[in-house]
């Protein structure tokens, strides 16, 4: 059984039912997360787990009570699964784009953020700056729910977001297409002394834990932002508008 | 009937019951909204009322259900009362603080921010962009609440915050010591074209509404962010960043 809801005029689809969200994943549709009765091991059961770990779905195992709370139908059968609210872009899509502009290419990377509001206001932020889009990783970062593309401001619809399977191979492959890359992290070189004028990935990280290591070892600069105060960091969603405005500075000077 | 909650190691104070809450006032606590029971007319509840009238504290008037739900004691008489975590600063701290530094005062101006998250990350911006002090309005803006201190990573035990009862009348005062003020807001000068070296007030919008009238033909600069993309607007607490480091910028270089 399948279910739109309609949040501030933005889509997100909750599927329930073992067969539903079966079906879900064999029709193509990008699932973000499935919840699953703790202890549920029954044949169906399997096939969604199996499905879910093809396609890098996050899976939580969760009490009966959880379930029915985030039940709209009452009829789950221990499974609900959330479905992106929207597609999902390519990589190419997002060259395609800056090509189309005839800019070199600005591009979001964001190493697993974990709160759907930092996620929509660095879209948001994407978009104003000028980048060209998204990536995010499948592992653990949200995905495009409702509360990311309401805190977007709309900016979803215009800037394209790509989900991959490993951003450090992503960074590799961009690198062959002429991508500098600058990580946001402290002990770097403080911004507005690097380049950033060219082809262009911004890699902004976890909210707790920064930049991966095997992330990080793949970028060309780190950009810290210069910090005056008596706190360790920015919030990331601020951290990245400061870091995307610095990259627009030097292209418009 | 005082009672303590403890939300990620800060303090926020809920005060249950129409005694408990004149007694509150009376002794020169800080109250930032009071929920009282729609309809209720008594003499303690207009004693409250009168209070919270002359210290321009924020009345909401609910159903017995929702009061109930609000309630920690099941005790509330028909009023709950949200005391402030942290206990407010006054602008002449804020001077003071920049004093004490050598520095030419660096203030953050919040002309009615509405969202926690945007307050608390603000005030987290403030401090690691070395600014002395925030100013809030009394009326509407949202107060020094738990979600304000959690979200302001810490930044709330060092940066001082002001509340005053007039935005503009404040900004007149300060540009007596010396200050100018630059509003964010679209159809100014680029930022990166201003000189924002000086002593400097950052004025920063409501979330929905911008910086408002009165307040903005105070200031002597409106500073805009280029905005290359397909949306309005960026999220307060990002567009608050950008402009802070700009003016980190210029004042390093």
């Amino acid at each position: 059984m399948e279910k739109e809801k309609n949040v501030s005029g933005i889509r997100e689809f909750t599927i329930e039912g073992r067969n539903a969200v079966i079906e879900a994943f064999r029709s193509g549709k990008t699932i973000d997360k499935i919840f699953i009765l703790d202890g549920c091991q029954d044949g169906p059961v399997s096939t969604i787990k199996r499905e879910a770990k093809k396609h890098d779905t996050m899976i939580k195992y969760v009490t009966k009570e959880r379930l029915d709370q985030l039940s709209d139908t009452g009829k789950h059968q221990g499974v609900i699964a959330y479905a992106a609210a929207y597609e999902y872009a390519e990589v190419e899509d997002i060259l395609e784009k800056a090509r189309e502009k005839g800019e070199p290419p600005f591009v979001f990377l964001l190493d697993n953020i974990e709160d759907p509001h930092n996620l929509g206001a660095i879209i948001r932020t994407a978009n104003l700056a000028g980048a060209h889009g998204v990536i995010i990783p499948k592992n653990r970062a949200v995905g495009l729910t409702a509360t990311v593309a309401r805190t977007s401001a709309g900016a979803l619809n215009y800037t394209p977001v790509a989900k991959v399977t490993n951003l450090a191979k992503t960074i590799e492959e961009l690198k062959k297409e002429g991508l500098w890359f600058v990580c946001a992290d402290m002990g770097g070189t403080t911004m507005y002394q690097l380049d950033l004028k060219g082809p262009i990935g911004l890699v902004i990280g976890n909210e707790g834990e920064g930049v991966g290591r095997l992330v990080k070892e793949k970028c060309d600069m780190i950009a810290s932002i210069p910090m005056k105060g008596d706190i360790d960091s920015l919030n990331a969603s601020v951290a990245a508008g400061v870091l995307a405005y610095e990259i627009v500075r030097q292209r418009l000077g």
